[in-house]
């Protein structure tokens, strides 16, 4: 590896393609605090493995470069038994540090803060706030100092001061006649793609995180949330297709086999029930196989239809971006759409259909079917998602299999139903 | 519209909502700031429909209120001749200001950079620095005065300043012996996707935005990163399935047909691809008509597998995590994949044929077409992203459009052309 110059992000981008073995020899190799460094960036699913090697005594060193909140990440993540040994290798001070951090669910507000910012008591004067200040400067690098907050007696957050104001204003006021009370906030406990909606939404570069009794506990930077609207845009799109919402090109291939594997037998379950449809009309089949060359294009355009109607709905509800009564909405509009692409996309179905095979029925049959499964792509493309989103489950969960599902189905009974009754008739 | 107490970004999703005539009289309704703030939120793509009926001097009213960078974007939407009337309303110290911005194109560092950054040219004393600043803090709100820069007589950046270090230093020294040199920068035509990948991975707080001579001419911060960083996870979704990469739940219905009818007619051409590889083998189907019922079954775990491949290539290039020679480690482990899912997923289906029709043969032809279909998958999963990016294509347009038609077409030839083989024999 080539240490010195490259950044960590960098490193732990190499070190990820490295074997496990090979991963662990060169963590091991680094010196401590780019150890450290790398690891910060390296993605928690993967530290296990890197760090099984280590020794307590090792993992202290590590642990003695992290900051706080990653800190309490890794001893999170640690087996009881040997996180007993690392804590006792801590300082007191730090032990409680990030022993506050730990309460944390790593997908909440608390999980993601920092506690690198400062904050004054109220009651205290400028000049007592400058000289905290300036003492701080010497203690740490890493502290956000444009974020200075003012707390009461029982630390609860009563306001928040530029550093402009602290700086210029006269050294004998008191903190509170400069700051601006009602400070945005985000409680310790909030989701974690919840507060990436906030940022996104409302573009703050920080926000507070309090406890709900409204102790300051913690600050979420800007740049924090970047991984977290990341992984949230990923795993909806990986979900959808019945993949893990965390695979990478180059995860390696057991992980990938065990999550895809369980949704392909899922979906082969799924392509029986469109199979059975088309069993259902086997007769019919073999009485007028030009059929057969139709059954792809019927299920393969309301596959299409229904996996851009899919697509919309399921982003814009993980954007936060659907309120109640959009969703029927919605609905009005896609079956709308669907009725219209229905009708151009069913026409010239029709016509190449009646023209290929010089068979009128066959035209009407299947420009009939592809208009009536559009509207069932439509449909199920809003439902689907909405129903998922009722039952609690994520909105996204393999929602293309189960659109394509019911296009596939529908579309078969349409095309193969309608063609017996033809056939009948 | 509860007009005073929410939100500007909510306001603007009212405001959305509106039919465009209300839209239009409630942004003329609005006190200048709020509307102001309103226009900041609202999607460039709706400025010209909302602001239609502005004349003149009510747009030079709205663009004081804006901060430099919106300013610009708004004036480089209007026609030419609406143009040159609203910069005659403005101060010259104003039109030089958006001037400077309006050269960049939306898509660039330069487009989203805002000027809002304060420079401190070396040989100035911090004496002077902070008086400098002192000034300032009555003249702007807006001005992130976290980012302090040095810069030399021809406006190069030679470096940046901590605020504290400026706020705490000796007030002779010179303003160069505080700040640290070699800053990290973006050049002023940088792609706002590389931009995004850089914040995404580096978690940078801000960047200074410099043109290609090394003049400092901007900052982009952070919490502007937000909207491109979802735009493109957006937009990748959403180009994969043929729509536009816009495209909102409630977007009006005219312009979702428009980019959706297109991409599906493409569907139907590689539909009929798909249903002619069918048609071929009809005198097949016509004598053994089980094929018929295992047709959507091939295809559709085909299309599944091909569309869990693909999923991961698009997103792990749009993050910019692959490396050269990635790509073909990729293959590599998706073709292995695709050959124990499709051994697994084969057997069951052969077994599952061979009982339900009784037919041993079936069972082997339909297993054996499975595991090759699913190899044709993975290949096309990996191979149709790296060839629309070796095109300059954008590697998700169409691309699900695309993989779906190969595991249709080659599912269908290995199945039925297997079929046919067995039957001769």
């Amino acid at each position: 590896m080539k240490a010195f110059q490259a950044h960590p992000a960098d490193l732990a981008d190499e070190l990820k393609r490295l074997p496990s073995e090979e991963a662990r020899e060169a963590i091991r190799k680094l010196p401590r605090d780019q150890a450290a460094a790398v690891l910060i960036e390296l993605d928690r699913e993967v530290w296990p493995d890197v760090l099984a090697d280590l020794k307590a005594s090792e993992l202290v060193g590590l642990i003695e470069e992290l900051p706080n909140d990653v800190a309490a990440d890794l001893i999170q993540d640690l087996p009881l038994s040997e996180r007993r040994g690392v804590l006792a290798g801590l300082t007191k001070e730090r032990v409680s540090e990030v022993a506050a951090l730990m309460k944390h669910a790593w997908d909440t507000a608390g999980g993601i803060m920092s506690n690198q910012y400062l904050a004054f008591q109220k009651g205290e004067t400028l000049a007592q706030c400058q000289e905290k200040l300036r003492n701080l400067a010497e203690v740490s690098e890493e502290t956000e100092i444009s974020y200075l907050y003012v707390t009461d007696d029982e630390s609860k957050l009563v306001g928040i001061v530029s550093l402009r104001d602290l700086v210029f204003g006269h050294p004998n006021r008191p903190i509170e006649e400069v700051m601006k009370p009602d400070v945005k906030h985000v409680w310790v406990d909030d989701d974690q793609e919840q507060l990436a909606q906030l940022f996104e939404r409302y573009h703050y570069l920080a926000l507070p995180v309090l406890e709900r009794g409204g102790q300051l506990v913690g600050i979420v930077v800007a740049n924090q949330v970047f991984d977290v609207l990341q992984h949230e845009a990923t795993e909806d799109m990986q979900l959808m297709v019945g993949l893990s919402g965390e695979e990478r090109a180059l995860t390696p291939w057991p992980k990938s086999l065990s999550r895809r594997l369980p949704w392909l037998c899922v979906n082969l379950g799924t392509a029986f029930l469109a199979a059975a449809v088309v069993g259902l009309f086997e007769e019919t089949i073999a009485a007028w196989t030009a059929l057969a060359v139709f059954l792809p294009i019927v299920a393969g355009q309301g596959g299409n239809a229904g996996a851009q109607t899919l697509t919309v709905i399921i982003r814009d509800l993980a954007l936060g971006e659907m309120s109640p009564g959009d969703g029927r909405k919605a609905l009005a509009k896609e079956v709308l759409l669907a009725l219209l692409n229905g009708l151009v996309i069913g026409l010239i179905v029709g016509v190449v259909g009646y023209m290929w095979k010089g068979s009128l029925l066959l035209g009407v049959v299947v420009g009939t079917a592809m208009v009536l499964n559009m509207i069932a792509a439509a449909l199920s493309g809003v439902l689907v998602p909405y129903t998922l989103k009722a039952l609690r489950i994520d909105p996204a969960l393999a929602s293309s299999i189960l659109v394509t599902t019911v296009t596939d189905v529908a579309g078969f009974l349409f095309f193969l139903g309608l063609a017996a009754l033809a056939m009948r008739w």
